[in-house]
């Protein structure tokens, strides 16, 4: 259902007609555009809090911008709803984050806006520093290229490797900090701390204050005095603010603080700016959920992605179910490390910037001391982790799968070389849902396979997380667990730790002519497909291997000694995933079984709810019973 | 052979002699150590000119601190060479770097002292907050944690994300900047510009001038002014040097600049900083190649590890060759890259700080405004170079297999998930020799083959290397292309460009019973490998597939049509490497053959020549003859 923009916004198809209106009519457009934002979000969900904080920016450069001749990047891409909007997706906005619809994030095949695909943070700088060094060598002398980039998304090194080579480029690139303080949680570092003081002065008036006093004691100068005091102060001023600015040191141009929310000002400024050649940021100050009261004024986290809500009342709907629901993967890991970090006084908790996402928030309020967020720094995070091991504690360290392999790196060379006991808790693995391909855990399984000492887990229940999480406090060295995002299967999931020996898997149910081996949540679609399978008299036997590595020989064994018909199922990549594992032992140890590899193929897949990308993978419960006939079939006949 | 110490350095077998020593003997020691390590490198080669420079700090820090309960983090540890003489590794010092010896980077399981393996850069700080808030979490608060980094190392993002949190982790942690302006090249960047401005003090001079100028004007005051003037200076020094220093804007304590030659000066320093609890940043700036003339005047690239060479005359030794050599694979990059650049205008240049090792610095000689060293920051590298790509241009990128960990999250969700033409050169793949560990290119096939649009290839020769790169400029996405360390087999290797069709292997050898499938470099022990095996009267096929991705796939038919016996050759993990590829393609076409798989077998594999680890993991030419050996006999058995 497309829901009706306003009067102004109506008449806006492209950029070029935003141009066209007198400026005296920017307000009523930011207003417009956000009380669409507001309007959709409400009834369809999405990202929300980050859209509406940079409504007055996306006006104002679509305004002064020549786009998309000139190069405009949004870091990270959840609040590019509204250049999403002004840019010819109003009328195909209600199929936002929907299997087939438009993407949540920007995205070069979906429009000549969307300069650069992003989802995950921190790579706008670059992007944009490669397009501006491109203009230059072509001569394109007057192109702008902006970078829109939020102070969380500061915080991860590549932005700060990126300001290191734009300082020193020559080149035309405009850095806009949109600076909220947030995060999807609060901002932390030392950074934010900057940038609140600079915001508010506090350097500048530390430094007039110590002049201050220091003058007064000359007060025999009297009035005059004053006159050189006021003139220090102006170059003390000058000094402290432009000179020996944080990103002045790193020679961009620094500019601001600014109001992020003046549309009017922000036209002016950027117009002015075009005609500055070489590096430069302007400093903007807003506010996430801005317009919005409830989210503007109420827990900004919550509003960052809230589902769907009553725009009048700000009421959050949530499906109240009428019987008990299992649990999230994410809330049995947040509730199991705490009772786990109760009794064993080694455990720590990191997350780089996910404490409400993966739940490490449950352990920073019952044990602050013991558990941190250190912001959008994967690859701080994991070695922060192995530091921490040296001296005899047991990390877990939360990350994403797919943002894990921002810390490829670091696991291999400052974790796994070294055998350190940090424990790896991939949240988001398999199919992230709406977030699309950027957020997909797809490769985890294979790019942690081929790490030597690194232990592979992933659980096929809550129950399994528990247990593996318990498990990896007696394991000397690395150990990773993979879980995806969403529901298990147990309403009752706290059950008794019970220890799960290394490389252990299990029986699910004895079978005959096909051995199914599933890994992880995924294999409850197999224990649905043999229920279907059941009624047509089909019998595979399914094995839960809960290990990719080490890979449980002795039932490998048992299986390839009973079966030549095997299907793996994983819900992550067959290019070298755990399908894979099982097809290498099993020609090293000269089984000669018929294996078919369920998984996701070696292709981008986009956007959509889990289950309809499982099946459309085919490793849904219908795939993994097709696999099975298709196999039992040919065990019958031969 | 034992190369004999100095007389005071004979008699300290670890920090605890050297803290017997008055200080009055610390200059002697520093120029023991600085001679020891010169005689000991001249004669068995390593690295040089990092260690020399920080002979000083590694005496002033082992004489204050109290190690290993301290702890010390080197960060890239290639300057570690004084600590691992001091640390009771003197009398194997020789062995350095040498298969069955010591390692040339600092190493947990080799000493206590080495509290953190090391070998890419920007991971100290991390590592060394870890252990502070271990520290700071069991109460230890005397015990003091120290990370040693270079200005080079510096632009590594992962040291900005730990000093963001180091800045509010209120652990007791000091940062030794190591600032010789240098990493193996000449260190690059906004921030090297800054710390040279801040140890010149030219901003600190600029603000004077800027404030004596506005004085002046106020000349009625007389000498009273020049009292006031007096004063304010010293508020304005404080203010700009301190306050409102890059570091100290990530609440970092920030102190010096010092001479890092001052050994008595560095002794009363760190004697100073440990009252100060907190984080703190230390600037020493030091030389590179300190106190060896040849070294500290030359070119200090050519001395980070020079081989062996006349200590008293500063002659590297080289050997000439009798006959025409091949050329190594990094020359041959190097020159191809300008040869083909000269014929395609959208070709471009990016290195993150290996201008020399890559040969990068080629192109970036014959062609500045085209090729771009962007200092130690892979993962900028690799997203600029995709930046770049949006603009139609061709960038090649040129990281080393082991370094391209670091970019992992980039090439997937920057370059592949967007399809774009990327190039990517991995120097350095499979075994790096000497430098162990941490830089063996094992990983890269298994890592790169799950992404999907990413073409993998590896050439077998330096005509197939040429061919690669010229056939790259023809796809429209992202190319990846690895090669070893080292030489090559062809002396006349400048070849005509020809195309090769994507994904398309080739016949080396037609033969019989066993078919022997290798990727790359390594192929030609399979040459050799069929030249022992036929004066046996073996007769193995052998096919040089050059790519892993996608595969030869009307290749593969004709092989599994015709063979049951197969080798596969790799110089990478064998857990999800090419053999895996071949594996899974053979199961996913129906064929039944019997595959070896030979190549890095899941295990850390440490230093060593090259042919000594091939041998070692049993993929020489005597290792491909044995499997072959053993898959004839049981062919001709059936």
């Amino acid at each position: 259902m497309l829901i009706q923009p306003g009067e102004l916004l109506a008449q806006i198809d492209s950029p070029a007609d935003l141009k066209k209106l007198p400026k005296d009519k920017l307000v009523q457009i930011c207003d417009e555009l956000r009380d669409f934002i507001v309007d959709n979000v409400s009834v369809y969900g999405g990202h929300f809090g980050a859209s509406l904080g940079v409504v007055e920016l996306t006006v104002a450069l679509h305004y002064v911008l020549n786009t998309p001749e000139d190069q405009l990047v949004w870091d990270v891409g959840h609040q590019a709803y509204g250049h999403k909007i002004l840019t010819g997706r109003k009328d195909k906005f209600h199929t936002n984050r929907i299997y087939g619809g438009i993407s949540g994030f920007p995205k070069r095949s979906e429009s000549e806006f969307d300069t650069f695909g992003v989802g995950h943070s921190s790579t706008s700088i670059s992007a944009a520093l490669g397009m501006a060094m491109a203009s230059k060598y072509k001569g394109k002398n007057k192109q702008q290229h902006v970078a829109v980039i939020g102070d969380g998304a500061l915080t991860g090194g590549m932005a700060f490797e990126a300001m290191n080579h734009a300082g020193v480029s020559d080149s035309n690139i405009l850095i806009i900090l949109n600076d909220n303080c947030m995060s999807i949680d609060p901002n932390v570092g030392a950074l934010k701390d900057y940038l609140t003081d600079i915001t508010t002065s506090h350097t500048y008036n530390k430094v007039k204050d110590e002049v201050w006093k220091m003058l007064g004691k000359l007060s025999k100068f009297g009035s005059s005095a004053q006159e050189v005091i006021s003139k220090v102060e102006g170059a003390i001023k000058s000094a402290v603010l432009k000179q020996s600015n944080l990103f002045e040191s790193l020679n961009l141009r620094y500019f601001g603080p600014v109001d992020g929310h003046d549309v009017n000002h922000l036209v002016e400024i950027m117009r002015d700016l075009q005609d500055i050649p070489g590096p430069k940021i302007l400093h903007c100050v807003t506010v996430k959920g801005k317009g919005y009261a409830p989210a503007e004024n109420g827990n900004q986290t919550t509003w960052h992605a809230p589902g769907t809500f009553d725009k009048v009342t700000g009421e959050i709907f949530k499906k109240v179910p009428s019987t008990p629901q299992p649990p999230k993967y994410q809330e049995v890991f947040g509730h199991t490390i705490v009772e786990l970090a109760e009794q064993d006084e080694r455990i720590m908790g990191v997350t780089p910037a996910m404490p409400s996402g993966s739940s490490m928030n449950i352990m920073m309020k019952a044990m602050p001391h013991r558990a941190f967020d250190v912001g959008i720094a994967e690859q701080h995070a994991v070695t922060v982790s192995a530091g921490m091991a040296t001296q005899g504690l047991k990390p877990f360290c939360n990350i994403y799968s797919s943002f894990m392999q921002r810390a490829y790196d670091q696991v291999i060379h400052d974790v796994c070389l070294q055998n350190l006991p940090v424990v790896f808790c991939l949240d988001r693995a398999g199919f992230a849902g709406a977030d699309g391909p950027t957020h997909h855990g797809a490769y985890d399984l294979a790019y942690f396979r081929c790490i030597p000492n690194l232990v592979v887990s992933a659980p096929m229940n809550e129950e399994e997380l528990r247990n593996m999480m318990y498990s990896s406090l007696s394991h000397e060295g690395p150990y990773s667990i993979r879980y995806p995002r969403g529901k298990g299967v147990m309403p009752e999931w706290r059950t008794p730790f019970q220890q799960i020996p290394l490389g252990q898997g299990r029986i699910v149910k004895e079978g005959e002519d096909v051995a199914i081996l599933s890994i992880g949540h995924i294999g409850n679609y197999a224990i649905k497909a043999s229920e279907e399978l059941a009624k047509e008299g089909l019998n595979p036997a399914h094995y839960d291997m809960r290990f990719v590595k080490p890979l449980d020989e002795e039932l490998l064994h048992e299986i390839f000694g009973k079966f030549s018909k095997v299907v793996t199922v994983e819900d992550g990549c067959l290019m070298g995933g755990f399908g894979s594992a099982v097809l290498e032992w099993m020609m090293d140890h000269g089984y000669q079984a018929q294996i078919k590899r369920l998984g996701i193929p070696d292709a981008i897949i986009e956007h959509g709810e889990q289950e309809q990308l499982h099946q459309l993978c085919g490793f849904d419960a219908a795939g993994i019973a097709d696999a099975v006939r298709s196999l039992a079939e040919v065990a019958k006949a031969q």
